[in-house]
């Protein structure tokens, strides 16, 4: 037996190291907005105390390098393919990542997911106290014992297991959201949008959600595109996950899609636009019709997409995609030579990646330093 | 109840559709060797079942789209860190395993690793038929176990768990060895190469390996380099297991590092590179001091880094990389203006990343068609 | 005096080295096609003999690293914005790099872009022997003068410069393909595909083509989607470049577009798909309702992506795609459990991104071995 | 001839589209420095005006999007292999670049590149009004002609064209430095860095330099590693071209490799590195051994390599790379269990690619909050 101890000796420093290796976070940059904390949280993935193929310190470990603030492991409830070979409680994929989320400085917050055939559907329930009474037959009674811990429950890729891919409200989610039992939906799961979610949650004062839904390794997950990960943005008023959760109610969030979307309200989008972006405009736009250089400036991780509606008197392109962490020039001249004095020239711009509903793009205004006359022109071509 | 059941029901199709995605493998592309089926084999990894962070199908997976054609998982008999939450038998892992390596053609061979204090350390049997009888409190029964079942023992990582990284030969060793319980080494682990193994595989010999020992998804592994996994060229005479294990047994294998270096014997080496490459020369090198292009056409999945020895009256340069799949042109000129005719000159190359010791590389010729006069040569500058 | 000659001397030295480094290149893998030699051929560019930005040597080392085996520098012949600095004949820019081509082993086909204002547009002459006639004051004259030198004239990127980007044909082509003066169309240009273009090459017998027009360097050029480069695929009968000038007058090309789009008559398309793919499948599908892959193995450096119409008794995704030089994976199982016997099911399949015309991909079939019963199936869900 | 003026209008339409693209610029991001404006300068690199391949707008173009403030364009006197086609005064290519270097704000400061036979060797003359006067037969009138117009003087790649590389001080040399006509070294060129020349600065009060010497476009460089730019951080006192000559005479300069690695004194490296990092540390060590994450956030386009030198009752790893705008975690643990009060522990670094000499890297140190006992420690294994 003594040989055994001094084996688990040696193999306790050995496994410490391969545990304690260094590894590399980046960050995702976002501007300051008055007012608010913003938090970068990923509310829905899974490991292999359900049907995900990972540890749970691994969801953790991504977590990190990927740069969120924020992440709920939502181990499923009912679906557990992996029982026979780990039987442990609806509790344990959470215990087990717990100390790895403390000692990296990460939220984790506790969750589980209701997974029930159509017309219910899938629904996690986040900010659980203890995930074991939503293991009960009837669907309405998982979703109460979720609200009555107060839980933020909220429904998970609504297209889905529909064969078509498209998210029907049927009944049971009438009752649900009367009895107060749904709070939110995913309008983004992976690297599926879901429009008709989106209005829903506009018309019924939803709070609207994205999240990875990780079951493979972050890299090579198959629901994701290219490895990127979409996640929700929250607005909080202070740090902490109890300010998150007010958020959450209070429907302060911001989705961001795998491919870069952002869908949310106006008046959390517009101040993400504006304190993100800076012109730069080393020369007016000279009266000749040489070309001068408009420079955008993006500080943030965010991804800007531009449809440009130039007055008459510019000529400058229609689109224009200002990547993360990047400057872009954009060539602008007058339409005609002309005697004009230099002064502000107002552009409308629409950020066509900026979604306030599925229709429409974000509406703003950036202003250039032109000499070009404003007069009626003649055509440029 | 039967609210239940038909929650699996829909579940099942779910997880049929996350089981069953599209996916992607990268071959691995070698010349043809007369003589023998080229096998690529990476003999050496971990799950969730001992200490590694995922699930074995996954491995194998990540073994298929590498474009590895066989594999063993070798959970630690004596590390379970995870055992309180999978608390199987030996042989599970490789069970769970599987059925996914004979749906995608892969050969999963069933090994595992005796991991014990130094002056032991750990060694991966491979071809077992149970893995059962390895968990014992002797070591040298633990090695008998496994040879008495047939399998292939080799030492893994002879460098770890020194402090220092450096392999050390001790008595353990000298007994495993004279016993007929040692096999071969692992030459390469992960991104570690350890020469004095190399060395004592020459000496005793033995086999040499090279394996990821992957613990972390393939992407992410911190014991690779940028997520490359080295593994073992097996020359097999034939198809199927049993030719791999005794050409495992008959010392023919290459060892492919993370780095892209190869080491082995020279009767296995040399084949590799004369039937990967073929040069291509446009024109012959000119009497005069123009240069012309000789063209070197890799066909294959390998790198090539050569060192030239051109002879007086030809100007090259002295290294030059051939990375896979590639053509690479080198410049080649007359040292001095001549009169000579064209004809074939012999340029002596060392292709520095093939080892055929730890300090010695592989040496060829190439042939260049060139018209340079071969008298004495006045110094080129 | 004489120290200024010691300084060219050094010189000459230095700049051999710069000249004469090595290089990498990277062959575009095509399948055997019986009876045809495969030619890659980019047949328009630009270099500061006109309007773009490079010296010409360097197009013919972009060429060779980028897999070409024929290409033409096309200057400008009216538009010469660097004539004030570069005052060089019409011919300069070709014999500046046709030793360059010589030495790497690349076939130079001497060009020459007619530029002329709408309705006219631009038009390439390649195989001539002397660009300096084409510089003449009538349109028509300049295109009977590359005619009567025995030139391949083709319609560059017809739906430039128009503003709106679509190609519109004039009594002036009508007048110029009614005179034999006009062979073919650029049914690519850069990032542009010209549907109506495509069409014309149909219904008027015209050879198509698709060019880079690169002016910047290849890695940064605007006209390009990440720096590739789109081609024209030669089927010629013979070696040199009298076999490819043939070829372009008999109509046999495929064009192969920056984004992996083949567009060409079945007769070509065909081959290509059936000769660069290889279907295994390690097990037949079985009768139960587990899944298995079949893999397709692609040996060429195209892509294929293909719309799937399996079979009532078979269930596999939609649609797959095909990179380059990779195997892929399909999932398929059986619709319903069944008793049936293992043979070959054919599935239709559509190439999508291979373009018999503007709106039909190519049709082709694979076959799957499987036990799925055939008779009248139940709802697979 | 009417037809003509018509080419010609259509044509400048054209090719204003062509020279007015949209473009990104990667910013590099550097520390607040106090006192200093920090200017990213690249002094050295050619065009099709002297043995360059591409035109001078373009390296204003790919110094922009590279993120320079400042590049000088320094075509040889001596050396114009492309003098029959490109005729042009020395100050052409200047003039050529400069309408577009305004137009991006970019400072374009006049040089030219003195090329002489060894012992004599390379200079660059940048703050140049006119680069005629430089081409003149004696080496020694050149650089007087260039002082004479209040030049800044620095020898280039001073181990080139030596056949070995190694750079060599001649009486050459020394004479230049007496007549105060030499000011500074390139101890970085392109992927070479020369120890030498760097002694030799600190030595004879002598500015340092880096630049890309780029001859081919950016991407393709074979002087450059993957093509990435060395560089000069100018530490300037205020806007403009005046400030930074005179931060260039008062030797005001860190040189930036390709590889990363930094050349400087330390006055100018400390601020950078301190400026740079943060430390963010969720949990204090604990005193049990568990381990613990120390995150190091870099806020900028550097990087910096660390070797710790961690104090006995400390274990952390002895080596860790910071890489540019990520956060790196370093796994900490008390070295033995203990009953020590949380406290800070200076951890004294290394920055291992900052060299304040050729032999020494840049010491600093960190803090870490720790709770593990300082006394004597029993081995930690």
């Amino acid at each position: 037996m003594r040989s055994f101890s001094i084996v688990f000796a040696a193999l306790t420093l050995a496994a410490a190291f391969v545990e304690a290796g260094t590894d590399v976070r980046r960050e995702i940059r976002l501007p300051e907005v008055p007012g608010y904390r913003l938090v970068r949280y990923d509310p829905h993935m899974h490991t292999v105390f359900s049907d995900g193929q990972v540890w749970p310190t691994h969801r953790v470990d991504e977590a990190w390098r990927d740069g969120m603030d924020a992440l709920s492991i939502t181990e499923h409830i009912e679906h557990r393919p992996h029982l026979r070979d780990i039987p442990a409680d609806h509790n344990r994929s959470y215990q087990v990542a717990l100390p790895r989320a403390k000692a990296l400085g990460l939220m984790l917050i506790r969750g589980a997911e209701i997974t029930r055939p159509l017309p219910a559907g899938h629904y996690n329930a986040v900010f659980l106290d203890d995930a074991a009474p939503l293991a009960t037959p009837r669907f309405e009674d998982a979703a109460r014992a979720a609200v009555s811990q107060g839980a933020f429950v909220f429904w998970n890729h609504p297209g889905y297991p529909h064969p078509d891919g498209v998210a029907r409200w049927y009944q049971v989610q009438t009752r649900l959201l009367q009895a107060g039992h749904l709070h939110g939906i995913e309008i983004v799961n992976g690297r599926r949008y879901y429009p008709g979610a989106h209005r829903w949650c506009l018309e019924k004062k939803l709070t609207m959600l994205g999240s990875s839904d990780l079951h493979l390794p972050r890299q090579v997950d198959d629901n994701l595109d290219d490895g990127r990960r979409p996640w929700t943005l929250v607005f909080a008023e202070g740090r902490g996950m109890e300010a998150i959760k007010r958020a959450l109610f209070a429907r302060r969030t911001v989705v961001v899609g795998a491919d870069g979307r952002l869908f949310g309200e106006k008046k959390y989008l517009s101040p993400l636009f504006e304190r993100s972006i800076e012109i730069v405009q080393p020369q007016p736009v000279p009266r000749n019709r040489s070309w001068t250089y408009i420079q955008i400036r993006n500080r943030t991780s965010l991804r800007f997409d531009l449809a440009l509606d130039p007055p008459a008197h510019l000529q400058a392109p229609a689109r224009v995609n200002i990547p993360p962490e990047r400057i872009v020039r954009i060539p602008v001249r007058c339409a005609r030579s002309s005697s004009g004095e230099t002064r502000a020239a107002s552009v409308p711009v629409t950020i066509t990646n900026m979604r306030v509903d599925p229709e429409h793009g974000l509406g703003e205004k950036i202003s250039i330093q032109a000499a070009c006359a404003r007069g009626p022109s003649t055509p440029a071509r």
